[in-house]
């Protein structure tokens, strides 16, 4: 007979499994440690690195996150999960001396949730677990307290009752209620033990009636039912909605729970309970900075009862608990490296730490906690940099609505341009000009949607609201790129531009009422709010210093005038991404100019228009080139549609037509075939020039003579030449030719009559390359790069392409698509992976196969976005460029792309 | 010492070369053969192959398309080439017994081009090549006729001169009529040797003077200037129109040069010359159908100065030669295996082969030669189908202009939808209706662009007409949809509703003129034109069924109603690849409702709305179930969008306002926020259904409500529920549950009161999918294919959203575009392989990696189109989905894919 020793083993979890095959579904605090945060939640990882920093944390255990994964997909426990808590229980059991449901000496214990990320939203807290008939005696009886003991029962089946049964809240109150009622009472602390006993039934009886099961007496059964109700909690409605809201990546797969032995911050005068950040997460000072209240629990410093006291104060009270409280405070900060948040309990006298955590902080105290951490030693510079949110920098950048501040929220749009702006309503770009520059009033602009034609009045004005249009209308991106606050998309306005009112509801907001628009989160208010000014720090440009230099991508803006430029390059950009030339074409002086261009019957008299716009396009580069002076600037030829040169609207044509000297139905009958059903993808960018080259020509003669005068002022002239909507390579190898062509002419040396230079530029070097913003373009870059030097990607047509969706239009449905899930984020907003990302890979893959030096750049909004940033660096893009005002966001965004490769 | 032998060799060719390194330039006729036609051209290929068959072919040698392309890329010659000419042309005239230049006995040569492919727009031909002062009066002398002799060198400085030194024809011109004015006679042929010869005298005077240079006397000279000038001409303006238009490959990289002994068809009554074909090109009829002109010379033919004689009559006049003539024809077709098109001349009783290459000939030719060359047991029927032009089919389906009748073609648009229609011209919908259903005219519907609020008034019109939008613009889909002729984008014509007239520059054209379109050459005729009535043979069926046995893929329809469906089995269609249901939404009974639906403020009144289409929606798709029993039949779920169903005129919104019984202003607004920027890419598809899920919900439920009708009668039903517009596996997931939902609770049984049927259709399978219809569509195919049974590409979309090009807008730029070289080709007309293509590809890929049973098909117009069908052979599509009238095509192509791939 073969000897089998199956019972020698006395580890009750591998007793009776191939000790192979078994996973670890249950961690006692010491076992666990922060580097566990993905398998044991982040309160769970951190409860475990206190412990075994030998801080004094109440004894306890985390069941994995993998467990809540199978029990929410599976709805059963994997094989030996139930072992192993009764394992670890016991053990919690010897090291308290206290047994569960032990009538004597019962231990109690708390339920928590805790996932790897924060995620408020979930079932959170169970306290006093293990309370029953038999075992609140023994409370009693230990305590010495006999209302804290019904009391702390009464609480538990309140709170099992509601969150693990499903109880509604308020049949509890009830029963509250009428006892007070009855004993002629105002507050709970009035009821007496007596009272609270008989609470203690009634809640009992409301359990009973309203889930329809007992309440369950035995304590195992309270743990494994509370358990179960913090997995499901993963997947409520709540819960779901935050994860999505939040973009939660699905590697993220459930929840921890965390049982640990109650401790009580109510057990007395000597008790307390308390929050603290280990810095001011305000302004980042280096104080300690936190709350507390004595004889309490924690749940009573949250409901705001009663008033906290300030930190310090618990010195005075209690000094010895307090130093421990500070030597605790610099433990975790010297191990964690960064500002802590945590919470304690004192319970007669004695500490525990029931939580630590990465402190949250304005930016403001990002930039200061992460400059003084790498003063104290810390941290180092490149771990320095990770600690700041690059798109909290918004709030340094722009005036924000006081958060402290009342307001009266009417509506909800998009947050299309951060900041804040308050002023008076107008109704027209025309109104706006007037009020602005005749009355001296500040105005918001609100539009259905904005034109170009709006440009003169959305520069004016302090924000722009719009009904329809996304992240990427053209209010959108404009406003961005004036770094001016802008709500777009709100579609629970109408606006009635005849009667000169928007409408939310019943509500009527008319011409000259204030409102607010908040550009960071979308919402509309009443009157004017109370605003933060920008607060720029020397702290700021110390930690955007360290990042500049880590990062390996170079950072440029889209800017389209000199005074652009200028603010630009203050922001650090380093050179210009994105010169759109049509942004030129609107001004008063020259528009006329463009509309003769757009009438003219034949080449001649085109050309003569043209001839008419070549000084003030020369004029612009030649600016543009100064204020960017040893920087790269890259030029984008003509792109929009020319009818969005012509008015559209009969009234105006009329006055055109006046103005030109043609008849009202020739100029309507033009504007009438010049009307296109997709504008968007209709005679647009370099199809513009394939039908009419004198444009671009006129265009490229602009630039060579801005270089040639700017030159000969001393300027660095790196001028970047670039056609618009490429789709193919006959079209870029044309556009090549044709502006080879003229720079040929150009440098030959000629007469400029009307500014009396002669040419002859000589070596100044005409980079000539393509946007990449159509799907077509990406698949065929291979075939591209021959007749380009550089590429940048147009990250925002090629999103509206690859996906099928107009940024003007997308308002109509993108709620609907967020709201239900359909989309976890616009693609307007980050770059889409999957679909718009593939394709940019395949583009750089393809063009660098051919030709491994070509530049690789992004000037799509996207370029600002610093998970878009991090992608862009990912695939090796050389450059970025953005609005001006996310310049800083990029640097710092483009600095963590590398030092996120680098783990 | 090494022996060397280094002049063993007698062949001049490899004599002072590497002999492995020799590459052959040069190929007597006796070396070639007519599958070495990419290096000899067609010409040269067939020369040599009429040569080697032993049939009398006039000695020659062929310089291959290689040497152009090198010419004309280098600008000389390669290695070793001029050696071999001298070579070849020392063996033609040992063959001939004569020599170039000799001035007793000349050997004089044609130099004639020959591409790889018919391509006129080259140069040509020089005859008489070799004729100097000297070699005349031995041709003189040898022929004994000094008249022909100087009648053939003035000839030969005329062509010379004109070809070969860009000498204007005119200048020769003026010579010869000055010579006929001072002779005082009216033909050429009235002048005697003595004035021919004083002539030439002038002609050269004449090169002197316009070509700057003397006539070059030497032969070798001549040759080489000859040679230079045919492989120059390869890039000339009118031969690169001719590839461009043709969309000849690139790979056909230059001409081949022939040059060959001249033979005499103009040397007395026992010459002459001619060409035939060896069958009836235009009936297919087994017949030697041609023309000859006795004492001729080749271009006298073609001419048309002289009327030629009718084949047949040659075996009267020369009946041994005649003899020749036909044994030649039955070598050649039993050689080939095809009809052929010959040249011959005879000189002095002898006969010669100039040239043969397969005939060109009508669909009804192609198909009747076809199936009786399978009868003789010349062909194979896979060899047969080849001989079968896909698209000429279209001329056995539809009406079409007589090519005999006068016409008068005013302008010319896109040819959007074959045939040819008459009729009066009207400028609306509506009017088309009442003038065709109240007046029982015949009308032309001629708009700016067609909405599909024109549909009825598209529906009895004899053809459209429209100025604006593409080959895939609504008019042309909805037409080539219903077989219906129509020209689209015709730019030059201006629509003036108003006044019911359009123009042509000045040309006015008033409603109830008549006028003709030809919708497969784009022409606009004045009046009535004569047309010929389509005519479809048993030969055409025979052929048909041949391809219906060889092809892979299926062959289904695009159609949305019974009709439609029942035209489309009828030729051949083997279920429905597209039904449209949103033609369904505009019919007259039904548009009330669609209407009340659009202006429900709340879901309840949507459905309430939604409920009384339900039941036309059933009989619908009831109908097409029947129409296509046993076939499959796919249903696209609504996709345009919206505001597509309301009307956008003031007038139209008043009406429509007191039938619903609203006011102007709330329609108005209505139709305003449901206003699209870019409609293409707006609330529409899938996107409906996220938003409203009750309309898709509806149209779920009358599928389901009338497979169960359908198949209680009989019809094996075979539903495919298809979503439009597709992105992410979200949108398809979401609302493939959504349909399996209501499935479910119809299949599950319940009364449909208003027909009286309860459901239970269990059996039933019932396929969803989706459209790929977007450049992520495809990126993420392999993420779409869990949540679906099939996907059918929607390349009409695809198209526009891989170029960012709109079908409605495009006309304004692809003239441009297709005149400036910058496209070959209208990417709408013929799937774009480089980028579509690349989509479709790895759509296929990724899908079927993790879905291998997936069934892919194609429902854009290429579906119908012989090289995007044999594309999705090629990519491994199981079935292409076209307009009715295209299924023939379609069946054909997808045959002809199969035996390509297999040769």
């Amino acid at each position: 007979m073969t000897q089998i020793s199956h019972k020698t083993s006395s580890n009750p979890i591998t007793s009776h499994v191939h000790p192979m095959a078994m996973t670890q579904h249950v961690f006692s605090f010491e076992e666990g440690n922060k580097d566990l945060r993905d398998l044991l939640g982040g309160k769970g990882a951190n409860l475990a690195e206190m412990t075994n920093l030998g801080l004094p944390v109440p004894p306890g255990f985390t069941i994995t996150t993998d467990v809540c994964n199978y029990f929410v997909s599976k709805g059963s426990y994997p094989e030996g999960y139930e072992e192993q808590v009764e394992a670890r229980l016991d053990e919690l059991e010897k090291k308290m001396g206290k047994k569960l449901g032990d009538a004597s000496d019962p231990l109690l214990v708390s339920v928590r949730s805790g996932a790897a990320i924060s995620m408020p939203g979930m079932m959170d807290t169970i306290l006093n677990l293990g309370l029953n008939d038999q075992t609140v005696v023994g409370l009693c009886a230990k305590t010495g307290n006999e209302r804290f003991a019904y009391d702390a029962y009464r609480r538990f089946v309140n709170m099992f009752g509601d969150v693990v049964l499903g109880v509604d809240h308020e049949h509890f109150e009830d029963k509250m209620d009428a006892m007070k009622a009855a004993k002629g009472v105002k507050n709970d602390t009035d009821l007496d033990a007596a009272d609270l006993k008989e609470l203690v039934k009634q809640y009992k009886e409301v359990v009973k009636v309203h889930a329809g099961v007992p309440f369950p007496e035995d304590p195992k059964e309270q743990l494994r039912l509370a358990t179960e109700a913090v997995f499901k909690s993963w997947t409520n409605d709540r819960a779901i909605l935050y994860r999505r809201i939040h973009h939660v990546p699905s590697s993220i797969r459930g929840t921890a729970v965390n049982v640990q032995s109650m401790v009580f911050g109510n057990m007395g005068d000597t008790s307390g309970t308390g929050v603290a950040f280990t810095r001011n997460p305000s302004t980042g000072e280096r104080m300690f900075y936190g709350e507390f209240l004595m004889n309490a629990q924690g749940e009573d410093v949250v409901a705001g009862i009663r008033t906290p006291q300030n930190i310090e104060e618990l010195g005075k009270i209690m000094p010895e608990a307090y130093a421990q409280l500070l030597a605790a405070k610099e433990k975790l900060e010297q191990h964690y490296h960064d500002m802590q948040d945590i919470e304690f309990t004192i319970e007669t006298g004695r500490l525990f730490m029931l939580q630590t955590r990465n402190g949250k902080r304005t930016a403001h105290a990002a930039v200061k906690i992460a400059v003084d951490l790498v003063a104290e030693g810390l941290l180092t510079k490149e771990q320095a940099l990770m600690k700041v949110e690059p798109n909290s920098l918004n709030q340094l950048l722009h005036p924000r609505i006081n958060p402290k501040a009342p307001k009266n929220v009417v509506a909800k749009g998009l947050p299309a341009s951060p900041g804040a702006a308050s002023g008076k309503v107008v109704f027209s770009a025309e109104d706006a000009v007037i009020w602005v520059k005749e009355k001296g009033e500040k105005v918001i602009l609100v539009r259905r949607e904005t034109t170009p034609e709006d440009l003169a009045g959305m520069h004016v004005s302090e924000g722009i609201l719009t009904a329809q249009g996304g992240m990427t209308s053209h209010a959108a991106v404009v406003c961005r790129g004036m770094g001016k606050c802008c709500v777009a998309g709100c579609a629970s306005i109408s606006v009635d531009r005849k009667k000169r009112k928007f409408m939310v509801g019943d509500l009527e907001i008319w011409e000259g009422d204030t409102i607010t628009l908040n550009g960071s989160t979308g919402e509309v208010m009443l009157g004017e709010v109370e605003m933060l000014e920008p607060e720029i720090s020397g702290d700021f440009e110390e930690v955007i210093g360290w990042a500049d230099k880590v990062r390996k991508m170079r950072v440029r803006a889209n800017a389209d005038t000199p005074h652009d430029a200028t603010v630009a390059r203050e922001y650090g950009a380093e050179g210009i991404g994105l010169c759109r030339t049509e942004h030129m074409f609107f001004d008063e002086s020259r528009i006329d100019s463009v509309r003769e261009m757009i009438l003219a019957k034949n080449v001649e008299a085109r050309k003569k228009a043209l001839a008419k716009l070549l000084p003030f396009q020369r004029e612009d580069f030649t600016g543009l080139f100064k204020a960017m002076s040893g920087f790269p600037v890259t030029i984008r030829l003509l792109d929009p549609p020319l009818h969005e040169f012509l008015p559209q609207k009969d009234e105006k044509i009329m006055e055109l037509a006046i103005e030109l000297g043609v008849t009202f139905e020739e100029l309507k009958l033009v504007t009438e075939q010049l009307h296109e059903v997709n504008p968007m993808l209709g005679h647009r960018g370099c199809r513009l020039a394939i039908t009419f080259p004198e444009i671009y020509e006129m265009q490229v003669q602009a630039i060579v003579e801005a270089c040639i005068i700017a030159k000969r002022e001393g300027t660095v002239v790196l001028p970047e030449i670039e056609m618009p909507l490429i789709a193919c390579a006959a079209e870029l190898k044309t556009l090549r030719e044709l502006a080879l062509r003229i720079i040929d002419v150009c440098e030959g040396g000629y007469e400029m009559c009307d500014v009396g230079v002669r040419g002859k530029a000589s070596d100044v070097i005409y980079k000539i390359g393509s946007m990449i913003e159509l799907p077509r373009a990406c698949l065929v870059a291979d075939q591209l790069a021959p007749h380009s030097d550089f590429f940048s990607f147009g990250t925002n047509d090629l999103t509206q392409t690859t996906w099928g969706i107009s940024r003007d239009d997308v308002g109509k449905f993108m709620g609907d698509y967020l709201d239900k899930g359909v989309l976890e984020r616009d693609p307007s907003d980050s770059i889409d992976l999957n679909g718009v990302g593939e394709l940019m890979k395949l583009a750089v893959t393809k063009a660098r196969s051919v030709k491994n030096e070509v530049e690789f750049g992004i000037c799509g909004e996207h370029g600002g976005e610093p998970a878009s940033v991090e992608f862009c660096h990912r695939i090796g893009l050389d450059y970025v460029s953005c609005s001006p005002f996310r310049v800083p966001i990029a640097r710092l965004a483009a600095a963590q792309a590398v030092v996120r490769e680098g783990k």
